[in-house]
């Protein structure tokens, strides 16, 4: 067993399936030897004032305090007055880049092969700005907001991933010729850092038409940054070349080093509690936080044991098409390491 | 040869190709006997002060009088101060619903078999209002804009299209979990609008998973109905399941029954002028008009042409694999007439 001091990290396991899927990385993350001593934090069952929402502000300090955590999936409840809690973690913590990896996974077969893409998604502002009216009744705006500093930060963040994981080139995605100073200003920060970056190429693609292109050829993109809705639709978009939500990890960065991998599927009320759920994207996620606390061992045998156990095709979850329980899909991952 | 009066309609070959599809048209349609007679108008070489654009007020006021257009490609010429060609007719011509199938091409083959969707996309406002500013240096907004008239109408537009054309099913696309007030407004004009069509199957997509359910499975869908922007981008990503915007068709429909069909590809500079171009988005789109004028029988005979020209697949242009001219697939076309 592990030598190592534990580290601590926070644990949202969330709602619906989260505890189950939870549950499964612990017991994946234990039976690997991984040191994490987790600090777990349950969505409450009132708004916290303090947090305008029903995560609670420990649990924020949580994640303030370790910089690492690990989020399963979130409903917001339905009502009115309080804040989408997934939107609550991002803007609170200021979690400014969604990474989201997309790629085939060998076995488990879709209409794509070898699809490899990073998707890199400005996360605080754009149309998630909450700024919407009423002007006169009948006629409504909302209003899409588009900063120097976020856009700078994530253009950064997106070069700075690309170089240090040996991709070669990054898109920026955009829709300048009809947002001409919202999505201008974001394509002026990604020309400005990209010129840091001469060893990696650079092109500019409008949302539409990357769009059609990704369903084409997924293979003409590697590392695509945009502002967040668009973000939002085409790592979704992504997702389903390779199979979905249910297999794809994600990893929220946040100023000052903070990383909160995050299963980006819902929460399936309708299966929760059942032994049903596919825990992947949340160990893809887990794997993610590992990489970024450089315990790259553990994470690329945890991967491998994934990967391989899909691959083998004898322990599916039913979305997946096979039969076994999240319970039986986790112990032939352990089997695997 | 046709015995009936020719029915006057405008053509605007556009831009690049423009002209050498739009003769293509031209060619079909004459050999398929339809009587139409062409009122043809150029994008202006200067600006008409009439439409602050590059766009003549003779050409828009073409359209107004003959109720019934055929577009090609038009490019927005570079510089400030004017707006985009094809915005400035949608606008100014109150094309208000842009509706776009988008079908496999028997013997195209691409990843996806049988797709066959129909995507009608509000034309006139949402994030197309034009309206942006900077708010202080290094921060910018744009407002979109949702409107109950333009909602009612389209969504209108949707419910009728899918009941005159035997269609089973309408999902709306939106993303009102996060902008709740326009989203919000644009789902509950298609709500209302819905209960006035007990027979045809309704429901809300969220676009993100909407983009994702497309790309995994589009026989999921049927008649899809959207804000502006939403239907900018799952309209060209539906062309990609197909094959792209090459091969799809569109028609714009507007107040007083006015019907503008439009090949929404660019005009592709580089092979202007070449012989090289692919006339097929545009000769589907003058199916699309020639089925607006009720011309059925000549519709379906220039539309099995086309497909069989294809699927034959000894004439083919060059976007399509094949090595044949513009010329030498529109006389194809004409012999499988
Ligand atoms: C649940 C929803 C608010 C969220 C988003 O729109 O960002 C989700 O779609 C995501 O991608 O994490
Ligand atoms: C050229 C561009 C302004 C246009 C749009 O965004 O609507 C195009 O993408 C389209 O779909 O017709």
């Amino acid at each position: 067993s592990s030598s190592t001091t534990p580290i601590k990290a926070t644990l949202f396991p969330g709602d619906g399936i989260g505890p189950e899927i939870a549950e499964s990385v612990k017991q994946v993350f234990t039976a690997a030897d991984v040191a994490i001593d987790w600090d777990e934090h349950f969505v409450g069952t009132e708004v916290d004032p303090r947090t305008n929402s029903f995560l609670t502000w420990e649990s924020l300090q949580s994640v303030l305090k370790h910089k690492v955590g690990l989020k399963g999936p979130m409903a917001t409840p339905i009502g009115k007055g309080h804040r989408s809690l997934n939107l609550t973690l991002r803007k609170e913590l200021n979690l400014y880049a969604n990474v989201r990896p997309c790629y085939s996974l060998p076995g488990y077969k879709t209409r794509y092969d070898d699809v490899d893409l990073i998707t890199i998604r400005e996360n605080t502002e754009g149309e998630y700005s909450g700024l919407e009216h009423q002007v006169v009744k009948g006629v409504v705006e909302s209003i899409k907001i588009i900063t120097r500093k976020a856009s700078m930060r994530v253009a950064e963040y997106a070069f700075l991933y690309a170089k240090t994981h040996g991709r070669k080139k990054v898109s920026a995605i955009h829709k300048a010729n009809i947002m001409q100073k919202t999505d201008g200003l974001f394509l002026q920060c990604c020309d400005e850092v990209a010129r840091k970056y001469p060893d990696i190429e650079y092109e500019k693609v409008v949302i539409d038409n990357c769009c059609m292109m990704l369903v084409k050829n997924p293979a003409l993109f590697d590392v695509l940054v945009m502002p967040n809705l668009y973000g939002d639709i085409i790592s979704d978009l992504c997702a389903g070349l390779v199979g979905g939500l249910g297999l794809t990890p994600s990893c929220n960065i946040g100023e000052d080093g903070i990383a909160l991998a995050e299963a980006v599927h819902g929460s399936a009320p309708d299966i929760a509690g059942k032994n049903l759920a596919n825990p992947t994207a949340l160990l893809l996620s887990g794997v993610m936080m590992l990489r970024h606390l450089k315990l790259n061992k553990q994470a690329e045998q945890i991967h491998s044991a994934i990967i391989n156990t899909i691959a083998e095709g004898k322990y599916r979850t039913a979305d997946l098409g096979g039969t076994s329980t999240t319970t039986d899909f986790t112990k032939a991952i352990c089997d695997h390491l």
